[in-house]
């Protein structure tokens, strides 16, 4: 995109590369569940993952079939992705989920949100250890293919490791939750499962919704570049779950799981 | 809340400040609208500019009351905002707020996208210049109230300024939309309103969605530290506002509006 830089008094004309944001609607079985703001690239990775994560699909054997299609005015734009499973997978009260917590009956509060996060999920029953020498990795190979984020500046990033630091796949998004739904929905998708002895390991904050995610997916530690939020801590220490934050270089806040992290 | 801080070898025990976030149930005339996790504070200021940022209310006038309420299973905590209008400012699709696109009838692709915010909201008729000595002083400014980032770390801001600089207000929360709606509310709470001749400054990246509630608030400039999508650039181009990312000191990229930069 044209732009206008200034530094200082001087100003010039340049060419930017921004971070392209586009619409995302994901149909379960032909019923259309949700929509969000995506940067396009692994949408079916991304619908995968987000069914993952809503606990539809449990792996590989509930994926039936992923199309995308266009909108008929937009037929160029293939903006819907279609995945396809067990009719049984799909929840009565499904539509529950575009309306997530509005009608909670077990009230609305970080307890109950938590209580109702782990009455999805048992907690993790995954051993995984985890050394302080492979956390400390894991940021400079993330960085290392965060390829849209080197040219936009604009792009969160999730991705894959095993326990000793190998890199499983990554993911860029303009959405933080987005990134980490392509990553466990390539997962999902190339047979790569379960992801109990994996870890999620995010460029930016540890809000709330990804530790959910990272739970539903069985997933057992959760490291991130940034903070992470009272919610997010709660739950990762109720679900047993290894949460890291503010890890740079040899430097990090352990959360939770203080005991599986070895050195 | 307690964490184990390692650098290096070395390990402690600390009680680190960690962001809050909790859910709040945003209701008008007792519907049920909306749930977001936030950061507790500034609640009816949340609530406020969330039902102005969807042109539900127009100005300080349609602001008939607020209260806040607690869930009869949790009723210590008050999680639940109610935001009183005239009824004839309910829209009869009202619910379409909450599933925004899924049944867009326009389409679902960035121009659709685009298409609808411009047809909910007319384009800026500010002719509001703003001078690039003030736009370098906002980052600072805004950074200088951001009490709980400097403790936590984990938090985004945003912070209304008039053309000159001066701030009216700043808000932060776990949630970058949060922190906008924020600051909106509080501007259409105190009568400080319209905002035709003020500046959103945020401290993260600029989505389309904070270029929308902009739009819709009718604020006429949007300045962020970081980079901006290409829906953001899209929409304040159509929509006549000046939008500025990677405001860094006296560097800065001038998206859209770039005829009301003046030195």
């Amino acid at each position: 995109m044209r732009v206008r830089h200034w530094q200082g008094a001087r100003q010039r004309s340049l060419s930017d590369a921004v971070a392209v944001e586009e619409p995302l609607e994901i149909r379960v079985n032909d019923l259309s569940l949700a929509v969000t703001m995506r940067t396009p690239g692994q949408d079916a990775e991304l619908a995968v993952g987000f069914l993952a994560t809503e606990s539809i699909l449990r792996g590989p054997d509930d994926l039936l079939d992923v199309t995308s299609c266009a909108d008929p005015a937009h037929p160029k734009i293939r903006n819907i992705v279609n995945v396809y499973t067990a009719p049984e997978r799909v929840p009565q009260d499904i539509h529950r989920i575009t309306q997530r917590y509005a009608n909670s009956s077990c009230g609305l509060c970080g307890r109950a949100t938590i209580e109702e996060a782990c009455a999805a999920s048992p907690p993790l029953a995954s051993g995984m250890l985890l050394s302080r020498d492979t956390i400390a990795l894991l940021p400079e190979r993330l960085q290392a293919v965060q390829y849209m984020f080197s040219k936009t500046g604009g792009l969160h990033a999730a991705g894959l490791f095993t326990a000793h630091g190998k890199l499983i796949c990554a993911a860029e998004d303009v959405g933080r939750h987005n990134a980490a739904d392509k990553v466990i929905g390539h997962a999902l998708i190339s047979g790569f499962w379960p992801l109990d002895e994996i870890v999620l390991m995010v460029s930016g904050r540890t809000s709330y919704e990804i530790v959910q995610k990272a739970l539903a997916a069985k997933i057992p530690a959760v490291c991130a570049i940034s903070a992470a939020s009272t919610l997010a801590v709660d739950l990762a220490r109720k679900s047993g779950m290894i949460l890291i934050g503010f890890l740079r270089g040899e430097s990090m806040n352990v959360y939770s799981g203080m005991d599986r992290v070895t050195s």
